[in-house]
């Protein structure tokens, strides 16, 4: 049966930075080259990574785009990797307007283009808005196997250019995808491509990002399954990686071409022969699969790390208040950045205990990330005293000056100031704009509190297990939440209990329930009351925030987009 | 010939209200009665109000729409109003998924429903992600006359439903709109609406809303022309208006139904036989055409006054610093608001001028606003000796001093804190995050340097035509603009003369051009270099900056969506 050598490049492109994302492929192309691979595929949009966003729609970039693509052809034969077929995804601009495109790269030049034909307008995407649908599959013989190409969502419908390929006959289906991580999304993700595969008749290679972009994270999760959807192998989660693999392709698939069904099918040439029959190599081993809480504190971290280093900064620093909140984000960006480039600064007011202080005190020992102490006491009283605040107004002033302490180090020493706000507070509102709310980053911003909580016990237990000082004080995991900002106050003053809170967030915000829905699922009216228009009313505040990682199915931000003016009120 | 009484309801509806909006229809249909029209036509989706952004998703809501329309349409018909037909704009939901949908009431029931067909997902429009498009025309008769009806960006399309209107035969098109204010967009309007008259072979009634709905203010311009395009009346932009007239109608008009071009036509009859002749009232007159510093001063207004009082607030506080931003966002509230809702605090720090100060005062004593000083140094100072602060970071402690200050304020008072920054800043990052940048609403956001002077300068010409004292103090417009940040400081220190700088703006960012285009146009290589890079960098502060009306063809915000993260250097 004819062979062919697969490499999937499942890389960390930079949006925007076309001769970087040029030179990565480069990198990965060469290695997989020095593997003996026959292909390599690189994800959707690689070459500008994703989302592009608005730029898109400038022209400049677009031709950069294209340019950098013929650059790159080109560059890749004068490194003496001009043999390999490379597939990769940049952005492509033609009299229809602009494109979500891949192209495949052989001897010099680019040999085919394909358009992606679906394109996803819902939650975080707006690839309507941007992008014009395609019409023709692009279909390249490779060493006489036929190899049909699919962009990310166009995998994800019935009936759609999987069914066409399938119609046409393919020998190997391979898919650059852009698929951002939320929770349980690589549940779904093999039981789809293996039915792919299935309609495609052949096997089915899903190559996907790795890496931060400004609210997303890509987690790979790169796979290949059979032509009856087993799968072969599976690349581990929010790393760098080149999977290479050897099929055996029975070839001849070829059945029909121009139009089949709604496409346009295009067969290029590249080489005609099959391979001389070679040893093949070991089938490298899925990655073990990551528990729920592991899996989203990889994608909190490799969020952060690249938030931070794309964007310029080395170092952070972040408010230590001793509670959960702030020693979660402590612990993530140690884990991200080393605790050498984390600054961690303990603002105690008059209101702040006791175990606040050493709490926050106790997270630096067991971390070694840099502390300092700077008590707002007296930044607090002028305020306070000229102004003449009182109640609510004095609680947030003292937030405000702790936003002020810490920018007013950032602009001196540089370093990225992180907001540690967790999202049931901003859900509800339950945070001082311009106070604990600033920060260029909150890494926390989609993880409810109670999903904190299990963080940071999972990660103090993954500490024990690797016989290291788990990282987390104890006492920040298991004291009653407060955000003392006058005497004796508990979060419990203000909110219902976290358990039954986030409860209800997980329907009003995740499943976009009604209020007859949330009743019907037990909660009561009082309660569904209290937190639908907490929640509603805090719009304001949420536009301001911070960006932060998504990790669930519907973030605050541009996976929920509702209006601040807003007469609206379930019940 | 037989003859119809129209009348067009260019209201002010506000997003989510369905009871308070279902009052609006019924009040202005009651006017409409009273004025002896036949038909009334609402905006486009009037009775939930436009845009309802992710609320369309909610299928609460949407079954809550469905409800408030059945609901008027018994309601109309109990209150004596049965008789009149209503076209009325509201959020539909079926089967295949939510729809922007205008219906027609008549004798206490919905008697047609009709869906948008173009989903406009450009600029600050997302109606792909929300509605499913239609494929009906609903017409229906009226006294024997057939009435077709068109929903906003259907009136945009070329070939669109007006031709297929136009085919199947009618003897008025009515058209219900939600198209939010841009600069000149008025002046493309007419020639549009004419176009599609001449088209439709039918007289066409154009009904837009008025109002503000956070980032955007609907102007109205409400108009009707005859079947040859040329215009008979067009409504004040800006204001709530009943535009009652009479129309001559050959009648006749059915040629066609079922299926026509793209669209099939269903014809429903409420009154089969024409009017009995009446004498016609007269034609109202044309509104005379705002100047451009008008027009854009009467948004401003209007986009201030609804956020303020929409949201629940009565007043505004802001810093008043005896610079031009200041004094105009002073004068639009003391407009939009009423001199006794606005709060001016100066807050002189050891580098502002006297004439900072003297401004301020000028300012407060020309327009009646309440006035108050609080001196920032002693809290700077507390910040700066704790903290060991220099330069930029001592620069920008100062500015967010201020922010706490009018934080604090709001919260003790109760106003709503606008922020004072211009487009031109926000464009290039020369302004404080958490500082100046502090507010809950930023009237001017979307105004360049240049238009700020300009719009002073008509303000002040305004009042002296009316014989008013004028408000803005002329120090303010004329002096060197300067942040009084350090000792001598002027804006220019830092930045490219305003009027060349907006210049490059302009291109940049309401046109997308790209280097080469830039370098086209004139400008030195040097000055697009260094405005580019500030532009590209100050991403993050944009995210985080309050919401402020959109007047320009693209405004900062969801009409121009960048990556912070960006690799992407123009050059």
């Amino acid at each position: 049966m004819p062979q062919l050598r697969l490499a999937l490049a499942q890389v960390n492109a930079c949006v925007g930075d076309l001769s970087g994302n040029a030179e990565l492929v480069v990198d990965w192309t060469r290695k997989a080259v020095e593997a003996g691979a026959h292909l390599v595929v690189f994800p959707e949009m690689a070459l500008t990574g994703y989302p592009v966003e608005d730029l898109a729609l400038r022209e400049s970039f677009a031709d950069a785009s294209r340019r950098a693509l013929d650059a790159l052809a080109v560059d890749l034969a004068d490194r003496g990797l001009g043999d390999i077929a490379v597939f990769v995804g940049y952005l492509d601009r033609d009299e229809r307007g602009a494109r979500n495109a891949a192209a495949v790269l052989h001897g010099g030049a680019v040999v085919a283009r394909q358009h992606k034909h679906h394109l996803p307008n819902y939650g975080v995407f707006d690839e309507r808005r941007y992008f014009t649908p395609g019409d023709s599959l692009d279909v390249v013989r490779l060493h006489g196997l036929e190899i049909g190409l699919v962009i990310c969502e166009d995998l994800w419908q019935d009936g759609g250019p999987i069914a066409a390929l399938g119609a046409a006959g393919v020998d190997l289906v391979v898919s650059p995808n852009a698929s951002p991580y939320e929770r349980k999304k690589d549940d779904a993700r093999l039981p789809l491509v293996a039915r792919r595969a299935v309609e495609a008749g052949a096997p089915l290679a899903y190559v996907n990002l790795v890496g931060g972009q400004d609210e997303l994270v890509f987690d790979g999760d790169t796979m290949v399954v059979t032509a009856t959807g087993e799968l072969i192998t599976r690349a581990p989660q929010f790393v760098e990686q080149l999977t290479v693999l050897d099929l055996d392709l029975p070839g001849g698939a070829a059945r029909a071409d121009g139009l089949v069904g709604d496409f346009t099918v295009h067969r290029r040439t590249l080489s005609a022969d099959p391979l001389p029959s070679y040893e093949p190599l070991p089938v490298p081993p899925s990655a073990e699969p990551l528990s729920d809480e592991a899996e989203v504190w990889h994608a909190l971290v490799v969020g952060l790390r690249d938030y931070v280093h794309k964007n310029g900064f080395r170092s952070v620093t972040l408010g230590l208040s001793g509670g959960i909140d702030s020693a979660v984000v402590a612990s993530l960006s140690v884990d991200a950045l080393g605790a050498g480039n984390v600054y961690g600064v303990s603002m105690p007011s008059v209101y702040s205990s006791d175990h606040s202080k050493s709490d926050a005190y106790e997270m630096a020992r067991r971390t070694g990330l840099d502390y300092q102490v700077q008590p707002i006491a007296d930044m607090v009283e002028v305020f306070v005293s000229q102004l003449g605040l009182t109640g609510l107004a004095e609680e947030n002033v003292q937030a405000r000056c702790r936003g002020v302490t810490l920018m007013g180090l950032s602009n001196q020493h540089g370093h990225l100031v992180l907001a540690t706000g967790n999202k049931t507070e901003l859900a509800v509102g339950y945070s001082t704009i311009y106070g604990d709310a600033v920060g260029g980053f909150a890494p926390i911003k989609d993880v409810l509190k109670t999903l904190v909580w299990d963080l940071a016990k999972w990660r103090n237990a993954q500490a024990e297990k690797l016989g290291e000082l788990p990282p987390i004080p104890e006492n920040s995991i298991t004291k009653p939440p407060s955000a003392e900002l006058r005497p004796g106050q508990v979060d419990t003053d203000s909110l219902p209990d976290y358990e039954l809170l986030d409860a209800v967030l997980d329907d009003y915000v995740e499943g976009d329930k009604g209020y007859q829905d949330l009743l019907a699922a037990g909660f009561a009216p009082e309660l569904v009351d209290r937190v639908l228009r907490m929640v509603d009313r805090a719009e304001y505040k949420r536009r301001q925030y911070p960006p932060g990682t998504k990790i669930s199915l519907k973030a605050f931000g541009r996976d929920r987009r509702l209006p601040i003016t807003n007469g609206w009120r379930e019940g």
